[in-house]
């Protein structure tokens, strides 16, 4: 029986840590770590990191290489054969250091329930045959550190909320009746689809590292400010995580 | 001055504090503890537990009565009403407690940007002319604890999630498009007004703490144990906090 732990460890300050998170990477076996390349070896080396403050003990910790995506080709599809290369290094990685068992740990950045696909590679081992037992260990996710570095709150008084991707901001617009959208994985400015008067944004890149830049104002003003920064930022650093807080002006008066 | 440390401390589970937390916690001078009535006497006996555990100095602990929202009238005024009465309840606490300024504690339930008024009570002090700054300490969501405990992802395949009150769906229904729906603030039952045929439900009471509860399935064979369970539960312990995640079965095909 393998005891797999998905433990979220918020977005690089090891602070952001729970005591629970300290406790399960301390009792796992092992650690697996993904490593995506070069331009991303920043996210290694903070995984890196974290391991060497909180481990007490002799955790063994093992990287590997992760799958890249296929970028071209039906999204679903991509995804989907994506996925089963990650379950099938996931399953080499196992065979190889915990033959008998064992306690595997996972640092998953952020919160593993949001926009993360470990919890699905878990189910389909567990598809596959391999006895695995599923502990989620929680995790600030980035949109929580957005909003305490803004001091902002998610929702408009008694609102609603709506968390999106750049794909369907893009694609589908403004949400219906939405008054507070909040954008994930975009690859670029998607908010440049929207008619910008009447809404505010709240942008954060590189949350809780050292590069936390941030952003706000209305949108009209503030987009072309982005914009730039974004690709100045992105060129100097290799890679780029942001997130943004759209509002309609006037939304907390009910 | 006043520095005001509006600390998310999750949902009851001393582990679940982050490092972050506890630094905060330890370096006010003042920790403010609202005290809701006999009724919810455990949500401040429980963080009266986390600062016995985490404080290693002496910093001072002063419980205030929280006033109590008017439960008839308008819903936007007795909002804005009850928001100024606790403005005027922290306004005179810090008065007593920190005539020459310092550095005050605020432990919010869950994360401060989720469905709370700190930051807007905080608002209301700075625009009535205290010299207030203003941190956000984040912290762990009962939304989070709940996909943990069910061991779910948040967001279906690539797709976008709302979060609404029990209000709000009552009064608008499935919010258009959407193919998960998270319900918070639901005085009782609000997916009642759902036809269930095709979603399901994940649902948790108490999450984090000793009296955890969850349920889980389709919403037509769960609902009806839910409200039974829901009533008992209220009625064993005095108050009831739940939220739950709706999905459109079949959502994850992309
Ligand atoms: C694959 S998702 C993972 C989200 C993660 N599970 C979480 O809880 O935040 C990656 C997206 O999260 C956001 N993100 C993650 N880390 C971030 C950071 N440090 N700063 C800004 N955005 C971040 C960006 O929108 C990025 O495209
Ligand atoms: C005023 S809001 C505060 C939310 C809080 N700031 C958070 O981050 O979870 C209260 C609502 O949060 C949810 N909630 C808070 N604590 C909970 C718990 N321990 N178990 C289940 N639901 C909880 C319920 O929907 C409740 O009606």
């Amino acid at each position: 029986m393998i005891d797999l732990d998905l433990i979220g460890i918020a977005t690089g300050n090891p602070d952001h840590l729970t005591a629970q998170a300290v406790q399960a990477m301390n009792s796992a076996d092992l650690i697996l770590l993904p490593r995506k390349g070069e331009a991303k070896s920043d996210l290694i080396d903070l995984r890196r990191a974290i391991c060497t403050r909180v481990l007490t003990g002799p955790t063994r910790i093992v990287a590997f290489d992760m799958p890249v995506r296929d970028a071209g080709g039906d999204y679903a599809d991509t995804v989907d054969a994506w996925h089963d290369a990650i379950a099938a290094a996931w399953s080499a990685q196992i065979a190889v250091h915990l033959p008998d068992g064992g306690r595997l740990a996972l640092l998953v950045w952020g919160d593993p329930a949001l926009y993360d696909s470990s919890l699905r590679i878990a189910e389909r081992l567990q598809a596959g045959g391999l006895p695995l037992r599923v502990r989620v260990v929680p995790g600030l996710t980035s949109l929580q550190l957005l909003t305490a570095a803004h001091a902002i709150p998610l929702n408009a008084l008694a609102g609603a909320v709506t968390i999106t991707t750049g794909r369907l901001l893009r694609a589908c617009g403004w949400p219906d009746a939405a008054d507070t959208v909040v954008v994930m994985l975009d690859s670029g400015c998607a908010f440049d689809v929207l008619e910008p008067h009447g809404i505010s944004i709240w942008w954060g890149a590189y949350l809780g590292m050292a590069e936390e830049t941030l952003f706000h104002g209305p949108l009209a003003t503030v987009a072309p400010r982005i914009a730039a920064a974004r690709a100045a930022l992105r060129a100097r650093h290799g890679w780029i995580m942001d997130i943004y807080l759209l509002r309609k002006d006037g939304a907390d008066v009910a």
